[in-house]
């Protein structure tokens, strides 16, 4: 099988990720931070290193700003219902993700003002129609830092030396870059970066995270028991015990630690230049089979490793399935749970067909799956029987 | 190492369970409901599988009322939060953890009104209190299964009649007692189930769990992607993913139903008959060491398989970091996350030691245990040097 879902949930991964959650499961056991014992104050430990290898890779000063939650949609939630309040205005992309449209969809019913900037057919966002709509309410500005769809990446630099000079709250929806491209938060001036541990981290399902910058007072969205402070009636102040209620998914923290481990041994920039070397591989094969058309920006230069295409006017559903159940290759079509960008890209109704690659995809898939994409053409081989488009 | 903590977390896991999930992430690695692809369409295998095992065991007519958090505390703040609106009333007990009384002191603070019914030394609470604490504001009841301090079993059946006959709804916080006493959602009337998957239900960290009775409409805690009806600018409808934004803790999931397999092959009743004897040899045993005072209510006939207890009147701290310490004994001192119950049984300031037993403790380690507290009430065992009393 070849795997080329990878912007969804990376596959497959590093053999230390699957050895640490072994011996997180089988030799440590316990719940962190709960208990006094040894094994507790053990997979306290894995916590920590986790938390502290994250602060490495994005430059954050302090382990504890760093919390923890189930994925990157419960990152997204706690960062923008924490930080917005009735009457605050917010402005966003036209390339967001459901994770953050949604929760901004159910706070507009609550008060707060939302202008999404219209990004063009490629992707890009203009800068200054991020200026040009911040006015007096304006609180953040949420943007991602590549689609999932577009797989363009946003200037998320400037735009944070856009909010800082405006005094507003910078928050980036990393779910597609964190691990594959530098993130500085102070570089880049973010206040809060939220991204999922299992896709380019290499970590297990099961892992999000939001960095909340220091001075960055959200409301949590859960409270509970957080080990410390147990008899405060409300939720302590205290980081990360704050925004972490309730047993964390250690042995998914234990495994995600591994996954930061091996990019650290193997290097960021070799782990990206391969993947988007396939990815240019990818593209640059795709001229010689009629009717495929690319979406996002020209070349790699200013991308995430993927690459969403349609087929002629064939709906994705029916490649993806073709794609799957004839030539064994995973890959996702449909709307990858962001209507905007499809909307953006004008393919809300034909939808797209995404291949993403990751480390251990090999230049021989490239080569096969452009080869069936020629068959499919070639042959205009029909959709298998019985079989429907995703339609997600 | 004797482990006595598995009221925090059971530990070990049975071996199915560990070869579960590395299956899950070597083999099967995708995103589940995700895509359209084999793999993603065996990984959303695994997790209906566990759906379906679970809804088996609680007796719950339709698996897709079951929806997978976090943890048991991720499920109480949804329960909780998408329940209650300003100037509804809502009874609850005094023996209540963390993760129901800070969910509940958040919502005070937005005009919801709560009563607190006292529960006796014992850690028992009295019917005819909670029908007296009804008024026509009341819209439901929060009970804990068991408390995880007194360890006092609730009746929740009777509150369930009760629920059932005065129109309210009723939550019921099972993280002590989910796979291990019968809990039947019809026959007790319950409308929402919040457990972990990683204590008696053998389950990893990072799964757990709230069953919501069809019918019952809760504003969901987090919106994002579900793999489906990506085009609703809100989150969908549909069950479970109107509750389950983002990507699920796939491998923790299949974790958690191989736990499920391995109580179906060796049999409720014969694990929780193994547990509740080791809390019997125990509590016959502490007859025989001087100073020791066991809580919750006599015998074994109403708990569930742990046991607090106070040491003469020295703080619980210090006697957990001994037995720690010197004895290698893993248990859990201090507060337990649950301020209101030690304030119900008058040990908020010493605190408790607890032993919780598992199906994998054997007799031996309790007599271990005895002997141990024996050899530090006779000695008047100093506190292990640099050592601080775990108070939470």
């Amino acid at each position: 099988m070849i795997y080329f879902d990878n912007a969804a949930t990376s596959w497959p991964k590093p053999a230390g990720v699957i050895e640490a959650m072994r011996h997180c499961i089988e030799e440590v056991g316990a719940n962190p931070g709960r208990s006094g014992h040894k094994m507790s104050l053990e997979a306290n430990k894995l916590v920590t290193g986790t938390r502290e290898r994250l602060a490495s890779l994005f430059n954050i000063d302090d382990p504890e700003q760093i919390v923890f939650t189930l994925n990157a949609t419960d990152a997204l939630n706690l960062a923008i219902k924490g930080l917005l309040n009735e009457g605050d205005h917010v402005i966003t992309s036209s390339m967001e993700h459901n994770s953050v449209t949604r929760p901004l969809y159910v706070l507009v019913q609550k008060g707060v003002k939302v202008t999404k900037i219209n990004c063009d057919m490629e992707g890009r966002i203009n800068l200054k129609d991020i200026e040009a709509a911040i006015n007096s309410a304006t609180r953040a500005i949420i943007i991602t830092h590549a689609s999932n769809v577009s797989g363009t990446l946003m200037p998320v630099g400037e735009i944070g030396s856009l909010a800082k000079r405006k005094g507003l709250r910078l928050l980036v929806d990393a779910a597609q870059t964190a691990g594959l491209f530098a993130i500085d938060v102070k570089d880049m001036n973010i206040d809060l970066l939220a991204f999922p541990g299992h896709k380019s981290l290499m970590g297990p399902p099961g892992t999000g995270v939001l960095y909340i910058k220091d001075g960055v007072n959200l409301v949590p969205l859960k409270e509970g028991g957080t080990g410390s402070h147990s008899e405060v009636p409300g939720q302590p102040e205290m980081m990360p015990e704050r925004y972490e209620s309730g047993t964390l998914n250690t042995v998914g923290i234990a495994g995600l630690g591994a996954g930061l481990d091996f990019i650290k041994s193997e290097g960021m920039d070799k782990i990206r230049k391969h993947e988007l070397d396939l990815a240019e591989r990818f593209m640059v094969g795709t001229g010689g089979v009629k009717g495929i058309k690319l979406y996002g920006v020209k070349g790699v230069g200013g991308r995430v490793p993927m690459v969403s295409f349609s087929v002629g006017d064939r709906p994705a559903g029916e490649i993806g399935a073709i794609l799957d159940q004839r030539f064994d290759i995973a890959c996702r079509a449909g709307l990858h749970c962001a209507p905007d960008a499809h909307r953006t890209l004008g393919t809300f109704e034909q939808k797209l067909v995404r291949f993403s690659f990751s480390y251990f995809n090999k230049q021989e898939e490239i080569d096969f799956a452009l080869a069936s994409l020629r068959e499919i053409v070639e042959t205009n081989m029909p959709a298998p029987e019985g079989s429907e488009g995703c339609g997600c």
